[in-house]
């Protein structure tokens, strides 16, 4: 399953959406929304999205890590206003996962990123496969209409 | 002016409130609400209720700053959720204004807050009296229904 | 064990001091530090300076939990920098303790502050009474020369 | 002049460092340093790093904005402590700047970085090319031993 190419600054990708109301403290001294909030925002979206995939009874002792987190800022956005995250999968790889998300704000998108998670076992520590329940429910779900559980 | 025993745990004491969506990032190492948050809530508050007191155009050059802030923790609170924060004045001094917070979370208050603001001139960078026009407005409605302006 | 007159804007009154990097995403819209930032300040102070009190062998399953943060804002500080955090013991009350902290920058006193700690069990989750050693070894150093360990 | 293979986790890379101090509230509920300070600790290093390279005498209405980060999280770091953030220019496009980053904390190196800033007028909000000044200025200092300026 590979989704390189989807527009995630396009809502219609996203059927998964979290919304972060934006704080006076994201500001920075410009006026703007600071960059690292952005990565909260992406940080709150991928934990809401990816809390449902890994049922800790079904797959104890399994874990993702966050490997990577790449965000593009497209538009200078503002305070105060409510972010809405769109949040989905783009790639699934034999031992991690990419998530895409799109950022709106005021009907525009400000931002994309991407983030890359890393499965593993809280015993050895170590990497292992994306467990097989957890791929068939993400391979028969294609648009991500709703997380996995 | 004077409204120190208000309750702030009491949402009827409230008829202005703030929402404001909990982070991921808020939380601390024991997995609760970190005290850093609350004063970023409590800001979010402040800055949207105050933000109607002082017209740029009827007061040139007059603002406040920010003084002192006080947060009592009550309850231990977490992620994920909505913090709603009741905003409202307590007590207009002769040059200041303190304003009364309180936060809940899933029905309950889990902290209350107070600030200061001074007011004073952005020109001569002094502090100035409460111009009468505001504070005619704030004693007018005490109970704070509405935001002044 | 009672310090409320001690003057926190006055370097010689600590003995204890935490410094902190301020960082460009501290600022907000106006170019100045943000007043959130600073209580994240008071937070690195309080946590080195506290974490020496309780040593966790010889008092099991003892802990504080913050009560309360107030934060008084005396002068505009900007980045960059380094913030200097005086933390010492203000009040040692029955169950609960009350640490002082001065805010240095560039030689400058910008801010003071005050936070409540109380007492409790972990097992019952209720607060408790200082523990007799830890208020020994508090009394015995009013000074603060050293966290008590 | 183009070097992506740069090999960021190695401290002789870079000629340029940032110290921030790791705050207690950057931590998350797992313990390690939040994903989302590290984009506060690239920033540091970005802002110092980039401070110097636009004369706002010799240049005036030309700045950068931010483009782009990402972050590849290596290890988990944990509170206390100093984050070293090692910064050096990876790349320069026509109109656009790669700056790389290596962060270091208690000698090895948990994560790195890369933002793209792009060139823009401030009065026409339009992108422009690299400054011949500046261009010349990074060319002929490979190694970035110093910012430009």
């Amino acid at each position: 399953m590979t989704d390189d190419a989807i527009d995630l600054t396009d809502r219609a990708n996203f059927a998964f959406f979290t919304d972060v109301t934006v704080r006076y403290s994201d500001q920075d001294e410009l006026g703007h929304i600071n960059n690292c909030s952005y990565v909260a925002y992406v940080e709150a979206g991928r934990v809401r999205f990816l809390g449902g995939f890994l049922d800790p009874e079904k797959y104890p002792g399994i874990d993702f890590i966050l490997a990577r987190v790449a965000v593009n800022y497209l538009k200078e956005a503002h305070y105060p206003g409510v972010m809405e995250i769109g949040t989905r999968i783009l790639k699934l790889g034999r031992k991690s996962m990419t998530t895409g998300y799109g950022l709106f704000k005021d009907g525009e998108c400000v931002a994309t990123a991407e983030s890359v998670n890393v499965f593993f076992h809280t015993g050895t520590r170590e990497t292992i496969e994306v467990p097989p329940d957890v791929r068939a429910s993400l391979e028969s779900d294609p648009l991500q209409k709703s997380r996995a559980g």
